[in-house]
């Protein structure tokens, strides 16, 4: 029997042309696919047909994965690529799998023996490391920082303190609607002179991805609200 | 005067097609600049002839920027820059400023207020962690593992606790030549059932990326001599 095929879709992170961010082969390999996990049916057709819009989207067989999938749902849906059909996974922006759950599917194609086949496009977090000029040598992502007020600040420290000891950049985020609040956290909380990169829009229209020290962006806060953001010290 | 902007350039990271890998605007985008920052001018050229063979190599002024390059010839790189030149940061292999030194000049751009962008591209650290099925909502990268055995050791216990304690995916790797001795390392100081992702030709044809445990492994090792191998715990 042919041994099945999981692909990793990218997914776009901006309002931006498909070839800016992802590259060309993608579009004849989803062309193939029957089979796709995805985070949201209604947005993964729309990001398909904007793909290659000669894709037949009706032949496709789509099983959602999100925060409302049971966890037995989960084990069946690999049926299909078990009887030899490739799958594609994709997750509603950027790479599937980074800063996102996607990974139980992977973890379980491993399992499996399904051979799991990544694909290069857009990642918020990478680009803005890339860009941010801080250590791309040794960097950590923490992913969403804590809500409440004494976590929040505990936690603030602590990324400042572990960029600092272990020179490891520490790369972490929050829900976009509090974005300006994190950064009077930040900037009530870092040193003075602590470098801090602010990266939002990333391959959009108004990328912005800047470093500057804490008493700098004291002078000159940008506004955040509702910007998902990526912020890197 | 018109700001400059530096561009942070994907190279390949297996022998491979530059459309399966790299978007095709970047093909465009590399036109157009006449200043570039490589670590290897004679594998600069060759890539950039590889990326678009209409491009005029001989009308281009690169800077090197390796380990042989010292501090302050560094700082004099962006003077074109600071005129209104774009600019092209290249590294080896995948992207710029990501488990390279590349970093400082991306921190200088940042401080002379030169725009800095950065173009999707292969990473082998992220298309591992994408496909190994481990947690991708919390991760490290560690960078190159210590080579004196007691330190060697004790690294590893390390990240096993913190892969286990803080949830938290640890990505590192070894000089290709030392890959067999770390593997071996690896399955003698591990728990057995420890999870372990090994990969290597990551986008090339042999592409192996595996996730098996510690005691799956034991049973039955693949060869990694002189292969680039990236490890997640």
């Amino acid at each position: 029997m042919k041994t099945a095929t999981l692909f990793l879709i990218p997914n776009l992170i901006s309002d931006t042309e498909i070839n800016s961010v992802i590259p060309i082969i993608i579009k004849d390999k989803v062309i193939d696919l029957k089979f796709f996990i995805v985070e949201n049916i209604r947005e993964a057709r729309r990001y398909l047909k904007k793909l290659n819009n000669e894709i037949d989207i009706n032949s496709i067989t789509f099983f959602e994965l999100n925060q409302h999938t049971k966890e037995n749902e989960i084990s069946d849906f690999l049926y299909e690529a078990e009887k030899g059909n490739n799958f594609g996974l994709i997750s509603d922006a950027g790479l599937p799998c980074i800063a996102d759950p996607g990974n139980v599917i992977v973890k379980l194609a491993h399992e499996k023996n399904i051979k799991v086949v990544p694909l290069v496009g857009p990642s918020s977090i990478f680009l803005a490391l890339m860009a941010s000029g801080l250590n791309g040598q040794n960097f950590a992502f923490n992913g969403y920082i804590p809500i409440e007020k004494n976590d929040r600040i505990k936690k603030i420290k602590l990324l400042e303190q572990k960029s600092v000891k272990e020179k490891q950049s520490q790369i972490f985020m929050d829900t976009p609607y509090r974005n300006n609040k994190l950064l009077a956290d930040l900037i009530n909380t870092l040193n003075f002179d602590t470098l801090l990169c602010i990266a939002f829009d990333i391959s959009g229209e108004n990328e912005f991805i800047v470093t500057r020290h804490i008493f700098e962006w004291k002078k000159n806060k940008p506004d955040l609200n509702k910007k998902p953001c990526i912020f890197i010290v």
